[in-house]
């Protein structure tokens, strides 16, 4: 059977049934394992992965999807530990996934130095993994996309979807789940640190965070700025929802009861309302054609006539020899479009 | 040359030197007609307009382009009809062209309507032309784009592209502009009207505009209260420029000399720090990039086997028999990618 599958290292022994049997089992050993197969590059790993995640369709949905952002220093892994520790004491099972395009294997990601979590990794109802390393966003995004379907196919009814706030990330996190809790600080003056452009545009909730000792003073008035600001810029989506502003503390743990609170009613709306279907289908649609987008970009810069002329277009381009449309047209044209 | 030209109807008496000659002397009738066979989507025409334009691109990039945004009801009209004539009687030619994906030749866009611009159509010194009609709005912002070329060749030394504020316009306006000015109104309550989500994102500068008269006192309010919002939830851009408010009326032009400084500052500043020029670099590419994109993206989606089976791809991806990965590659498959 070794040689026949041929599979990826760790993983060679088992057949799909049995990944289907430990994922059933919700065996965090085989969860592992059938990520690692859903992260693999690897073209027979990949029909693999794909056969397996087909018959895991059914068992798939019923989790809470959750994206947390905020940049580095915003108090992230501790928010999510105590978070994620207290939805484990109130009977939840708890995965936590990451998306972070700048990780790579000597680097890891945030949630790769698991010893910040210590707590919530030694839990049995939790299921922690650092985000899957090098490649493009598009291929980062894919991978963790799958990785909430087998989460969810294992059980987990909550899932926490990292991102360490650089690049694009927090809009690829943003397309892969129900609710988006963006992580702020108080800063000098009344600029709050850690909200890019284009990310309070994301966020269905904002907590100051570190709202804590001194600083609570200071988280609080920040937080009416906020809700003010937001009032004024960010009225009720399409979605039925009026984005929220709170203070937490990852430290403390104080906010984190009222947090889970507005996510519950952010679920209750958008089921009632019908916008959590529709988001999760629209989310489905833009998965599979922005898969379809990529692998074109990548066919089209890959295609060699295109790989050789490319530099010179676009030099063309930049220093006014040609129009945009005249290059677009020669790229489409090498590719026979 | 009436049968070798072909071309579309009012135009297929002139070659591209006629064409070249008229758009060097500044004849508008020449520049109408270059923008009509810019917007042709006969192949011949397009052919013919590309080295036309081509010829052109060494006497363009000397304009101020300038976004104006704004849903109905903003006193847009009104607004670039005072502006215009201010700076024409500063001395300046003045180009105004549309984006509205919504208009089609029945409908006409807010500009097709000149008679609401009746005196600044009226001077030497403008040219306005209403949106491209039909297509998608990749076809229609293409168009616009080029339009923007052939104005400057002719010596337009401002270009105002309007949008009509509906779907995906006004982050294409901003796609092809140095400075993106957005009107908005006061509404009820400290929300502010005609600030879609997403849109404050692209403003270089807001004007809370139709401060006139009984609604003057309502529009500093709004102005100083979305000024201190900004401040929170827009800090400085990579560019370096800080997003400003203030309030205007197109009526009786208060403010518009406020609005062209600002716009002047805004280049200065951007001249002297680079990010005018990569600004203006990054559009290029990112222009030819998204016609190869959306060249492809038809071409798949005329691909027969493709269009035979999208449908059905579609409904299993949502009913969860197939992951959209799957169906990703299947429709990558059928394109023989």
């Amino acid at each position: 059977m070794i040689e026949e599958n041929g599979g990826l290292m760790g993983t060679r022994h088992l057949s799909i049934d049995d990944y289907l049997r430990g994922i059933r089992e919700r065996d965090s050993a085989a969860l592992g394992q059938v990520i690692t197969l859903v992260e693999s590059n690897r073209s027979d790993d990949r029909a693999q992965a794909q056969e397996l995640l087909t018959r895991l369709l059914p068992l798939t949905g019923g989790a809470r999807r959750i994206g947390i952002s905020g940049v580095p220093g915003v108090g992230k892994s501790t928010f999510i530990e105590t978070f994620g520790l207290r939805l484990v004491d109130a009977g939840h099972r708890v995965a936590v996934l990451a998306v972070d395009p700048s990780s790579s294997v000597s680097k890891g990601s945030i949630l790769g130095d698991k010893t910040r979590m210590e707590e919530l990794a030694s839990s049995d109802d939790t299921f922690i993994r650092p985000s899957p390393t090098g490649g493009s966003l598009g291929g980062v995004a894919r991978k963790t996309r799958e990785a909430i379907l087998v989460c969810e196919a294992a059980g987990y009814d909550v899932v926490l979807v990292e991102t360490v706030g650089v690049g694009q990330s927090e809009t690829a996190v943003a397309e892969m789940v129900d609710f988006f809790l963006l992580l702020s600080l108080t800063g000098a003056g009344d600029e709050l640190q850690g909200i890019k452009r284009g990310i309070l545009e994301l966020a269905d909730l904002i907590s100051i965070n570190k709202a804590d000792g001194d600083r609570l003073q200071a988280a609080e008035h920040a937080r009416a700025e906020l809700e003010r600001a937001l009032a004024i810029l960010r009225p009720k989506g399409d979605d039925g929802w009026t984005p929220r502003v709170v203070t937490s503390s990852g430290l403390t743990g104080d906010g984190l009861d009222d947090i889970w609170a507005i996510i519950g009613e952010h679920h209750a709306l958008l089921s009632a309302n019908g916008a959590l279907e529709r988001r999760r289908q629209r989310q489905l649609l833009d998965w599979m054609w922005s898969l379809v987008d990529e692998g074109l970009r990548s066919a089209v810069r890959e295609h060699p006539q295109v790989a050789e002329t490319l530099a010179d277009l676009e030099n063309d381009v930049l220093e006014g020899r040609m129009t945009p449309t005249a290059a677009a047209e020669n790229i489409l044209g090498s590719f026979r479009i």
